[in-house]
Parts: C-alpha cells; structure tokens; sequence
C-alpha cells in the first residue's frame, strides 16, 4: 500500500525506516481496541534509521544520520508543560506518531511500519554510535516510558526498586533501575522466569502469589514500576512500599475493579501514580545514558510479513521481550 | 475516676492540663469503631497546659512552662522513620498518646480529658506566647494533619491547593495553605459555606456537585487536600490535578469502593496519596509558623460535661470548626 507523506517542511528530516519496534499499543490501534483508529493505519513509534533528506532549515541533522522516532512526532510547544520539556503532558494535544492529525497534510500520521517517515527536527532523536541499532528501537517506547518515572522519583544507587511484571516493559525497567545503581526486584507469579530476569540484573524475584514472600517484601520498596497492562490488585505491591514510596502505573490503562485500601497509604505516606513515555529532552537523556550503560532490550526480529502472527504471540505474551520489524523485509 | 499516671521519670515534664480540642478520632476511639479500645479508655490528644514538674535530666521545659501535648508521646527512635524526624511513620510502632501501651506502666495510655498528664519531654512542643492558648489545641492534631503535607509536597506562593471539605481538617488547611502564599480553592457540597470559607483565607469556592464548575477547574491543582471522613469518590478530583499533581488523603481510612481510573493518571503524572499527622520537628514547626502568621483554628468552647452532646453534634457535622475542652470544668 502506498501512503503519502508530507514533503520535507524546512524544519523536517525524512527517515529511511530500518528497524521498528512492535508496542503493545500498535496491537491495540490495529484492532481499535481503544476505539478512534482510523483506517488505513499504520502503527509503529519505535522507529530507527538514517537521514535521507534535510529541511533548508535543519541544524540539527544532516543526512547520513542515525537517527529515533518515539511515540510523538509534534506537540504544541507553547503550554505549560511543553515548556517544562514534557512534551509527553502537552495540555493541547500532541501529535502522535500514528493516528494523530498531521500538521500539514489533511490526514492522519502513519507510524513506522512504512519504509520512510518525515518529522520535524526537535522530536528526532541521536542513537548513540555504539548500540546495536537494531535492538535500540524498542528504548523509544518501552525504554523512556520505565526511565521517565525511574528518573522522576530519583532513583540512585540508594534506591530499592520493584517492578511488576516480566514484559517488554518490565525487562527494560530492570536492566534502567539496575544501571542507574538500584537494588532491584521483580514480582511475578512465574517463578521459571526467575533465571532470566537475575541475568538482565534483578536482585531478587518476588512470587506474588505467595503470601510469605509478599509478607516478607512488607515495606521495603521506595519505588514500583507496575508494568501489568490489564486489571490487577494493586494493595498488596503497596503493602510492599516503604514510608513515603510510590508504586507507578505504567502499563494499565483503565478502571481497577479493587477496591483502593487507604490505611497503608496515609499510615505511610504512600502514592500511587501513573506516568507516560517521555518528553523528548529526557528521551535523548535516555538514550545517551544507555549508550552509557549499554542497556538494550531482548529483542526477537521478525520481517513485516509476520506481523499478525507476532500479534497473536503478543497476546499469548510469547514474546522475549520485544519483537523488531526489519523494515527491509518490506522492501525486498 | 481516677487514672494512673506514671511517676515523673528523669526526662519526662508534667503538664496540668488547660485546654484540649476534640477529634473525630476521639469518638471514634470513644464508641471502639475501630475496635481495639481498652476501656476506661481516656480521649484526646490535642493537648495545651503549663508544666508543673520535670525530671532531673529535662533540658528543655522548666515548671511554669506552657507546653503542648499532640497525637504521639513516645517512639522506638531507632528506626529508619525515627532517624529522619518522621515519628508518625515509626516502623516499630510509636505510643499513641491514649490507647497505646504505656513505657513504663502495665497500661494503657490516657489522653488529655483529663487532669494531668506526664510526657517525655522530646515528644512535648513549644507554645508560642503570642498565639491565644485555647485555640492553640487543635493544632496539635488537626493543624500539623494539614501543615505536613502541604510542606511534604513544597506548597509555596506559586502553589494552586486545593482543599476537600470544611471540617475541622479542612478549614486549618484553609488557613496553613494561605498563610504559605498558595492560592487556595475549597471544593464543598454546600455553597452556603462560601463566606466563610473566604473569611479564612480561600480564594474560591468550587460547588463539587456542579458539573460546570468541576469541568472548569480541570487540571487546575498542584495539590489536593482531600479532608474528607468517609468513602467518596476521588476521580472527579484527580481530573482538577494539573501535571504532576497530588491528592492526598487524609480523612479517610478505609477502602473505596468507586474504582480508581488510571488513565487520568497515567497520562498527566498525577497521584494519590496518603499522609497522617507530622513527626515532633514538623510540629514545632508548624506551631512556630501559626505564631508568625498567628493562624489559629474557629472553636467552640465546651465542658468537659458536654462531650457527649459535642460528639453527637460532630456526627451531624455541626460544629464550626473543632471543640476544645476548658479543662477547668473537671476540676470545678
């Protein structure tokens, strides 16, 4: 299928796609599980490749680049938080990188599953030289949307840090919280996961399911990053936070059917709060500190043809931990 | 009756007792609703009297003193909590000043209805002078309540708070948000309190079953201080939290049974949380700040003779704002 484009703006880059990370959230574009998807669409914000074209404008860019899209493509850039680089907050909408309305054209924007994209300069991202470019693109979803509340709440070297949940999330939370000096621990309910999350530099597992283990965690977390995308109870994971710590949402998008508990909460100063990806600012911090680190996601590549198949994996969470498009497949 | 006090021991000060505010804590304690009363049970731990004796070892009150008594009289001090000033938080458990298991006797301990009491120094406050010493009780509980979160999450003069409900709770937050430079708004179910509301320092007042009104004051708050005593629903709240915004409970201890929407939340960094009392620097803190600003609470002057009647006015919610107990009806 062919899909316009907008004609590089003076302040635009075109991209040739190499590689695409495969979000939950494209999935649920797909299918319009969230309503408000408009066909044709063509998710993907997990995007990586090189610089084809510069705008007579472009200083930041030349062509030749390497160069990462994530999940926004424009905001407003005058509202309070725009102007606090938090992008990701903008009170006048911004524009997604897929099924938003494109400044430009009379359309809606196309995401990454697409051989080209054309993006303004200031939300394009440097990929540090040293990263295996392929397994990148997964860090400009799942990467920022762990590092913004890791950062946020300040973890260190002094931190204990939780994460709920194994998945493309949860296993990019580890290895961030690990590499910015954290004691970390994973909850799940499968213990055989137990190996491969030490290995990505959990601490610890926690079984959920087992109340000793959940009474002997009592009060030790500063921070959670709750990665579980669908309904869950969050009381017991906040039985497991310390005086004044947070347990963060990042997975979950909906109404939680357990009823809230608030003793533990204002008998201990504890928060429960949600956070979304990144602003764009914070999103090269991240990547820089990755390269840093050399922190990259467990990916699997597939080619674009298997895309529904790679969905059906996803909702079986048969996926260790990321699937990668190489956009290749596409052409060739 | 007669109840034991313990013997002045070497860092402890007595107090003759002059004044002490009532709290719904008090009659909750007073009909067991929480269960976990231990008849005789002695209420009341919004204490203000004149010290009339201290051990060898006291440092820091001498006899004549006028010294204040609030919610906590002794801690394990040793703790994480303990160390950084937050006794409220004690992980080891801290002695309650009525209903919690007395240092040194094999009893209980009694509050402030009551002659006298015997503290240890380090859990007895300052009284600023020029504060009038009657109204000075209620801060000891509901005020510190109040002043700990609004310090907690940096309430300054370029702070949006606002405040749910106009009980005791409530209308000190009134009063401690203003006098920290905040603009304040009060969301209120009654529009007659408007008035008076205004008279103590709020800017605003939001009609909370006005639909309109709620729509305008979407993501408007840096801060919610939800004083509110019973289950209610906090979404329609969250909504008026600006990006990373806060609503904190402090009224209500149990569950909620409306469920809790994480979208809100998630896609403006917003949280709840919970918060309870102050440590003993927080409140002479918060006391040292009421004498600067001379922020006192509305009170209603009672016997102690009256405290049946005054409980059953509280749970009619008719009284403006606290009663506070003029100790010298005990003895007269």
């Amino acid at each position: 299928m062919n899909i316009a484009r907008r004609e590089v703006q003076p302040r635009d880059v075109e991209i040739d796609i190499l590689y695409c990370g495969v979000c939950h959230s494209d999935l649920h574009t797909a299918r319009n599980d969230w309503s408000g998807t408009k066909y044709p669409a063509v998710p993907g914000h997990e995007i990586v490749g090189r610089i084809t074209k510069v705008g007579s404008e472009v200083t930041k860019f030349k062509v030749g680049d390497l160069a990462g899209v994530g999940c926004l493509v424009d905001s407003c850039r005058t509202c309070d938080s725009c102007q606090k680089d938090l992008e990701q907050y903008c009170l006048n909408g911004n524009t997604g990188t897929y099924n938003s309305k494109d400044k430009y054209l009379e359309q809606q924007t196309y995401g990454g599953y697409s051989e080209k994209v054309v993006v303004d300069q200031d939300f394009v991202l440097r990929i540090p030289e040293n990263l295996d470019l392929k397994a990148v693109a997964p860090l400009l979803c799942a990467g920022i949307t762990t590092y913004s509340p890791l950062r946020h709440w300040n973890v260190g070297p002094d931190s204990k840090v939780a994460v709920v949940g194994l998945g493309g999330l949860g296993h990019m939370a580890i290895k961030i919280a690990k590499g910015m000096g954290a004691h970390v621990s994973l909850f799940s309910r499968t213990p055989s996961k137990e190996q491969e999350a030490k290995a990505m530099g959990a601490d610890e597992m926690i079984i959920s399911t087992d109340e000793n283990q959940m009474k002997n965690a009592k009060g030790k977390f500063d921070l959670i990053i709750d990665t579980v995308p669908y309904d869950h109870d969050i009381n017991p994971y906040i039985l497991t936070l310390g005086v004044s710590g947070t347990l963060v949402l990042v997975g979950y998008l909906g109404e939680m059917e357990d009823m809230l508990k608030t003793v533990p909460m204002i008998l201990g100063r504890r928060s429960v709060a949600g956070s979304v990806i990144g602003g764009i600012k914070e999103t090269q911090e991240m990547l820089d500190f990755c390269g840093e680190k050399n922190i990259l996601p467990e990916i699997e590549m597939i080619n674009m043809q298997d895309i529904n198949n790679a969905y059906e994996r996803m909702l079986r969470s048969d996926v260790r931990y990321r699937f990668v498009i190489d956009m290749q497949s596409l052409k060739g």
